[in-house]
């Protein structure tokens, strides 16, 4: 049974530089390290952040992929044990000597407890990154049930249906969002299909960005960790740079899906008549 | 083929009487005509804004409730045919001498053309209306190709994908939000949910909610039309009263899913890894 009130959860927004691995743990280091003193007991990093993000090809990711018994893993292990804390970020996994895959571990002070291979590319990481075919864990944790997935991920809200529907009180999401145009007044929808996926399963979720231009491409900044109804607790940081966002969400009232006396959020699904999808699906194509 | 540029999209924000269904068809005509002469090819009125929302009970709807002969689908029709536009709308239905539901219309020139029935019903809705099984429909009209559905519809992403496949360049949603806390600064996570279920999808979305307090309740009165990307382009109205929101949209663009040079909204979906959700869903529940 996990103790899953009043839990500090982190999102640090930090600046990976391409291909400079021992830099790139440093500043994880010392964000997670900080993010430890203001109590927080989850820590959630950017997507790849071990790496950085825009590899020219396959060739560059692979010379700065790292296995799972890599350096960088090994440094999150040992500071999760040390702070007692569960850590997710991203990184360049080596799947074998042609492949990689871009993934998020979840550790904690037991060790590596999860590897999750993102399943939905974007863009130009179809060239580069094989895609995953495992749907999001959801891993028991000391603080609270945690589901992991990245970025592009969340714009699928069949993908995000599963963790939530497994248990999850909590996704961390680690991201890299590019920036793109958007009315001035307005939220990134980014940020708001985080809000709305949180409250239609009625979930906790911290979406960890990145800053800090690279090869030419700006970011959302825009790191936000949201409670059960998809109102955000701490951020939307946006274009803010690097932050340590810090929030303290009861978890546990994830386990509650009722939004009204009658109205179970999961329980009211109708999954019979969704599988139409197949059908018009073709009729849409054709 | 439809004509699908620079559609002027109307949602009419009304406050009808329980029970009083003159009352109710002449406050729909006059926001109708309203509407039509400000240039609106298409309207959208709330849920059940033919008999007003909160009945005691069944006994209460059947005695309200109307056959697709009845006079307000008629004056519907009428007023499509002699202003030759879409209309969209909220009624309650009577299926037969015992039973009734919460069903929307669309009709234009021709006629009555199709008759969607809420699948997903709203607290105690279910003592009162039979839920449809039938997935929202897609119609093709001069103007674009429109689907339909009805408020807490809307909070399944699942249903919102059917007629977005199926092709629907808008989706209208009538829609009764009862109002509920939330943060002062923050917009309404009802409308955060329209928001993005169009970005999901690249689909327009125009969602009608009422004002008025009826036997005690109040509404979010948060009408709102947002593009293809998830952004408002009228309200949301946001506890305005009564208002008529218009809006021009490009509905082509919603045929273009493309978000990035390799990146299919539809096509980037994953369909064959989200049936996992039976299994963890018995997991969940075990």
């Amino acid at each position: 049974m996990s103790v899953s009130n009043n839990v500090k959860v982190a999102c640090c927004q930090l600046a990976p530089k391409i291909g400079d691995l021992a830099h790139n743990r440093r500043i994880c280091e010392r964000a997670i390290r900080h993010a430890a003193q203001q109590g927080a007991r989850v820590v959630v990093l950017p997507e790849l952040v071990q790496s950085g993000y825009l590899f020219h090809d396959l060739a560059e990711a692979l010379a700065h992929a790292e296995a799972l018994d890599g350096p960088t893993l090994q440094l999150w292990q040992a500071l999760a044990l040390e702070l007692d804390i569960v850590i997710v970020g991203g990184f360049c996994e080596q799947l074998d000597q042609q492949r990689v895959a871009n993934s998020a571990a979840l550790v904690d002070s037991s060790g590596l407890r999860v590897v999750y291979r993102k399943a939905h590319l974007w863009d130009g990481e179809h060239a580069i990154f094989t895609p995953g075919s495992e749907a999001p864990p959801v891993v028991e944790t000391a603080v609270g049930r945690i589901g992991v997935m990245i970025c592009y991920d969340i714009e699928f809200p069949e993908w995000v249906r599963l963790p939530a529907l497994a248990g999850a009180e909590l996704i961390c999401v680690p991201v890299n969002w590019p920036d793109g145009p958007r009315p001035a007044i307005e939220r990134p929808n980014e940020v708001v299909r985080v809000q709305a996926n949180a409250s239609v399963n009625r979930v906790f979720i911290a979406a960890c960005d990145r800053h800090g231009q690279e090869r030419g491409m700006n970011w959302v900044q825009g790191s936000v960790i949201v409670d059960a109804d998809g109102y955000p607790v701490a951020g939307p940081a946006e274009a803010a740079g690097e932050q340590i966002l810090v929030a303290t969400l009861r978890l546990g009232e994830a386990r509650n899906k009722y939004i009204s006396r009658h109205n179970h959020l999961h329980q009211d699904r109708r999954p019979e008549l969704y599988r139409a999808g197949g059908l018009l699906e073709q009729v849409a194509n054709g």
